[in-house]
């Protein structure tokens, strides 16, 4: 049987472009082989036209309209990132009925509303495999795999930055050291902003979300704190519990309502998400049917990003004219859950003075709240003592309240500090060692 | 837009069956809105027609043919299991034009030539998600997501009562009584051989070697050692090394060659396999684009299963026509890599005389056949000593001869006993705690 020939055209032609393009071309019979379909760039749209890129690249253009409008063209991989351009660049090449694969996830998190109604206006699909976590397969996962299983929560290390950041505070190394050191590897930006904020991994968050549930979440929809306050006595408390601290992100459906946040949180070192280190990602789903599936692998890369955008060219190539499963994920409206009822143990740290009293006073004040202490451990310093304290489950915004009061305590020597714990142990069986 | 109608039949109405049925029965909804299609179980194949089945359930028959030659039934689930009469019914299907998905390891595994082939020539799709740990879609990242990737080394703990039994080991209970508690639970049958020698794990390596290599693999091709050989005494040395005992399926393409194998082996506390406890499996995936992706899950259970059955029905359905990726995964034959050659590094726990020279004897033997040592300790026993070797990588078959010649020693008290190592770190790093 003779090849489908299949046009495909490229906008941008940077690390991941180029890297789609070199991936359809060394691995053309692989993919023949397996499809029946020839995939090969005959058009990538670049801002210099005269640089050099190689042997083997494809012809260029500045001008998008050479490329919606080239009859030939059959799909389109977006990987030049943005808002802007890209993101108008895309709506009018779904409305022209082209079928479109993005790795912009800030471009699929803010505007997945218009895109996928522009998709299926113009019948064509549109696939974003690459817009999380580059190379692990967590859309498809969810998306074709997971069709029958409700999944209720989708728990993620999704930034690779501030993964390789907090694993080498474990080392022993400062917040400030172990940046210096993600970026001299190259893990991190000059400006880490966006890693470190949290916002990168709320992106995609939002991103898991509306797949996972079906409802639209966006970035705006997400609670977000970074790894900015992040201690090296919160790595060393964690590892006196036998965890760790992970930035994670979890979205989850409740009686009907969504939750979806960003924050460090300590780890149970038995949990999948702790032995998670370095640069590298995971994402555990957890459904009815299916208890609990972790994918993990490397995030982020150029080559393992176009990986995924090559899968999805030839996805989209082989359900072309079946829709399947490439309608909006997006059906349904549910609700936020009300920001201070999301419950969770917790994970307290208290400077209090070295008298007695002290303890009941704190105790008191958490009660009062109906805040349940799981383990308690008082620990002298110089003057003062601190209190390490976990929580049975409970609301965020019943402890903020308890912890304000115990802050305005005259005994408090420095605000309390809270962090959420992830453990499917029951919070009574962990320990200080 | 009107759902297509999709009548389905199963071969089987057991565990798994009944679950499928119930799954396209309480997802229906979300299954029509995802694909445009509602699949509903129109007539289950059966042994006992008189039991009471439960509300709901779908007309039974006890002949195959009705099935077989039943125009309407669009796609067929074999979920009865077992080599005979399922191969000869998958058979009969697919020369018929129906499109069958099977949970059925023993018979992909055994007669996937005659099957993909039987495939081919109806036009017909076959998959098998179902038949390689349960709801975890590894065929499906495989086949679909990592066409690009030449992946070249699967690594697997794809059994979950041995890993259940390991793990309880590791708490400190013999072998005998892990084994008699994994039957309390129902982890293991009443004759636990099939898990117990890796002759399970040999059938779904079989399977993944085939499908990651594009090479036929049959369970006779998998070197194949059981945990029957593993005491206690391997445990604690893992244990010593930072590292645990589990089953590891591995199958490495290395120079045109294949080597397939199931082996009880000590894996780095670092690697992914090692953080599989109790009746988890995991799969991690290597390959050129992707460096490792690890999946991980319930490798077991009637309604895991059944989810993968009815993912892998759904695909079918939003596939036909188009035969995307579902042609037969081997392509090519590849030669076995020659026994010995299989290279690793190894743990070797040899019981020698305690006095001086003998630790000179033995390394003397290893150092003949090349086998470079990495680490050494050597630990005083009751007129005997212990010695505890972890070797840099070497042929098995040199290992071999070379703890031959050692055990021929009068020296040796007991014959050497070795354990492959799976670490990322270089085994200089190792140290004994």
């Amino acid at each position: 049987m003779a090849a489908v020939d299949v046009p495909v055209a490229l906008l941008g032609y940077g690390t991941v472009g180029s890297a789609v393009d070199r991936l359809l071309r060394e691995q053309a019979a692989d993919i023949e082989r397996a499809t029946g379909h020839r995939l090969r760039v005959v058009k990538a749209l670049v801002r210099d036209p005269e640089r050099d890129r190689g042997d083997g690249a494809p012809p260029t253009t500045t001008d998008f309209a050479e490329i919606r409008d080239d009859p030939e063209v059959a799909v389109v991989a977006e990987v030049m990132g943005g808002l802007d351009p890209a993101g108008e660049y895309v709506l009018e090449l779904l409305r022209a009925g082209k079928p479109v694969v993005t790795a912009n996830k800030q471009l699929v998190a803010r505007r997945g509303d218009e895109l996928f109604a522009a998709a299926a206006g113009g019948g064509v699909q549109l696939r974003f495999e690459a817009s999380v976590c580059a190379a692990i397969p967590v859309i498809k996962v969810l998306r074709e795999a997971l069709v029958v299983t409700h999944v209720h929560r989708v728990l993620g290390i999704v930034n690779g930055t501030t993964n390789f950041v907090l694993t080498e505070m474990e080392g022993g190394a400062t917040y400030d050291e172990a940046l210096a050191e993600a970026q001299r590897l190259g893990y991190a930006e000059a400006d880490p902003t966006e890693d470190v904020s949290g916002l990168d991994s709320a992106a995609k968050m939002a991103i898991l979300a509306t797949v996972a549930f079906g409802s639209r979440v966006t970035p705006d929809d997400v609670a977000c704190e970074g790894l900015e306050r992040i201690e090296l006595a919160d790595v060393e408390a964690a590892r006196e519990l036998d965890m760790v601290v992970r930035l994670v992100g979890s979205a989850t459906l409740i009686d009907g309502q969504v939750d979806v946040r960003v924050r460090p949180a300590l780890v149970d070192r038995r949990h999948p998400l702790a032995a998670i280190e370095g640069a590298f990602n995971a994402v555990s789903l957890q459904g009815d049917a299916i208890r609990e599936i972790t994918l993990e692998g490397p995030g982020a890369g150029g080559i393992e990003t176009a990986s995924a955008v090559v899968a999805d060219l030839i996805a989209v190539v082989g359900t072309t004219g079946t829709g399947f499963l490439q309608n909006d994920a997006c059906w349904r409206e549910l609700p936020r859950l009300p920001e201070g009822e999301v419950a969770s143990p917790f994970y307290v740290r208290i400077e209090v003075a070295d008298r007695p009293g002290v303890l009941a006073l704190v105790a008191l004040r958490l009660a009062a709240k109906e805040i349940s202490v799981a383990r308690l451990v008082q620990r002298p310093g110089e003057g003062s003592a601190t209190l390490h304290i976990v929580t049975h489950e409970a609301p965020a915004g019943r402890l903020r309240d308890a912890l304000d009061e115990i802050d305005a305590l005259d005994e408090t020597r420095a605000p309390a500090s809270a962090l959420a714990v992830i453990s499917d142990r029951g919070v009574a069986e962990l320990g200080w060692r």
